[in-house]
């Protein structure tokens, strides 16, 4: 499949990385890490091995890109008003457009820009970051649930799931495309916040008492915006949010994508992770005290 | 009167030097400014008319100071464990001892050292800080109310405010003691916390709707802690706390006592702010979960 990968962070880096590994024609839009993948090529160190692509297809400017069968999105929510001049010269009439991009309202934004039948969104549980320029370590974790943006089981999102599934990325689609992005947040409202704001580790917020209550205690709320979303089905919020927190245990000394963006004087993913969701929940009646007020205290001391 | 100043801060510095100037017999513990005052005396840069004190009776213990008729109780609450053998060689059988610590749990702690008859608590509303050793700023407000621990109206309580009326800062007596210390933490566990954490002033944090909505809220919820507390009457909440905010309006850019505490890496005042006041609601069945997440942040974030 001819692939372009739009916003080549670290998370776009490693499944374009294992997509290209596997066979497919992959074609990648880089900013930081265009001149030093040119001259030695881009070096993947991951926990399901090692690996180096001496070749990589890259470009500075979407307009020197070829179209594409599918266009994968993983750049940062704060730099979606860039969507429409990135995507535009990579399309055929039938180009398909995944977002694995943090939060919600990506998919409702590339429906308007470009029509609701191309789009599909995924959730990626990965833990991955950038190193040195033309470097990117995948950290744990990797597997993707993806599914249409219009609802429904997709031959479409079925060969797209068998492809990264080809790649060692372990995949997944589904019918039910909201509710798996809720899923996501229960576990990135906690803790893309709270170590973004406190500047500490998962496992340190899981280490004290009093914040591993207040994650908890969060995961209910956005289980409980979440539920009033008419999902196929409601999360099981405490049996989910016990997992999700085992799973966080098993990632040691872990940074969020937010903590980061932070440390690096990036924006914050905010309307993504806290607004859209809190707006969301708010239009069905739910109050989220806890989540409002991370919310609040992210966005006064950003800038 | 003759009165120890326990907890030489900008609080006790700036109170015990009003009552000097006005010819109260003042003995200062002191730790950081002893050397500077014993050199050059104690300057005062006031907004109600800067003084100097050539002589000041400092000490460096407690066991040289002589017995008292009052003492009085500045220092932070966080040293609260040396409250006994700082007091106990300034006591005859007459002292009287007032706090003017932060919070609640102060009075308690006293009464069961000291046996409650002695004990009054008082609420200061000053905005002070200390220069270079042997100066002390006096920004704004100062007003002192005071009660008796054990209730009512005492003679000893109006005797006690009539000597801080003729030292030229506004005091008056109350009866209803727990009222004014909760009314008090109306502005405290907003303002100290919530600066403490984003290190933005006061000004900013009600610049910013977002941060303003969270204070108004957070106020609400110490309210309705403190109507839970059987008060003589209840805190009418909607107004005393938009009464709060325009007077902290005019306090500028001021940063509270525990953000100066983090900024100088001193602990934070977080049981007489946050826990013992969360513990009082919850034994009346009230839940603050506001004010319990910025306690749980401030405390995942201490050291």
């Amino acid at each position: 499949m001819k692939i372009a990968i739009i916003g080549a962070g670290a998370l776009g880096l490693y499944y374009g990385a294992r997509l290209q590994q596997a066979g497919e024609d992959v074609h990648f839009l880089l900013r930081r890490d265009r001149e030093a993948i040119r001259q030695r090529g881009l070096q993947v160190y991951s926990i399901d091995g090692d690996f180096h692509l001496d070749q990589v297809q890259g470009y500075a400017s979407a307009d020197e890109m070829p179209t594409v069968d599918l266009v994968i999105v993983g750049l940062k929510t704060f730099a979606n008003s860039q969507l429409k001049s990135l995507i535009t010269p990579l399309l055929t009439e039938q180009t398909a457009i995944l977002t694995l991009q943090n939060g919600l309202g990506n998919e409702e934004r590339l429906a308007q820009l470009f029509g609701r039948p191309r789009i599909l969104g995924g959730v990626a549980f990965l833990c991955s970051n950038r190193g040195e320029p033309g470097v990117v370590h995948h950290l744990s974790q990797g597997p993707i649930r993806l599914g249409e943006f219009c609802g429904g089981l997709s031959s479409r999102a079925e060969e797209i799931s068998a492809m990264f599934n080809r790649a060692r990325v372990h995949c997944t689609a589904v019918a039910d495309l909201k509710k798996i992005r809720w899923e996501k947040l229960v576990w990135n409202v906690p803790f893309n916040g709270l170590c973004a704001l406190t500047g500490k580790t998962t496992d340190q917020l899981l280490a004290h008492p009093p914040s591993r209550t207040l994650i908890e205690e969060i995961m209910a709320e956005v289980v409980a915006g979440a539920n009033a979303q008419e999902l196929t089905s409601p999360i099981d919020g405490a049996a989910f949010a016990a997992q999700l927190i085992k799973l966080t245990e098993g990632m040691g000394a872990y940074q969020p994508s937010m903590m980061i963006d932070r440390e690096q004087g990036r924006p914050l993913e905010l309307e993504a992770i806290y607004g859209i969701p809190l707006q969301h929940a708010g239009e069905q009646g739910i109050d989220l005290p806890r989540i409002a007020m991370l919310h609040s205290l992210l966005a006064v001391t950003e800038g």
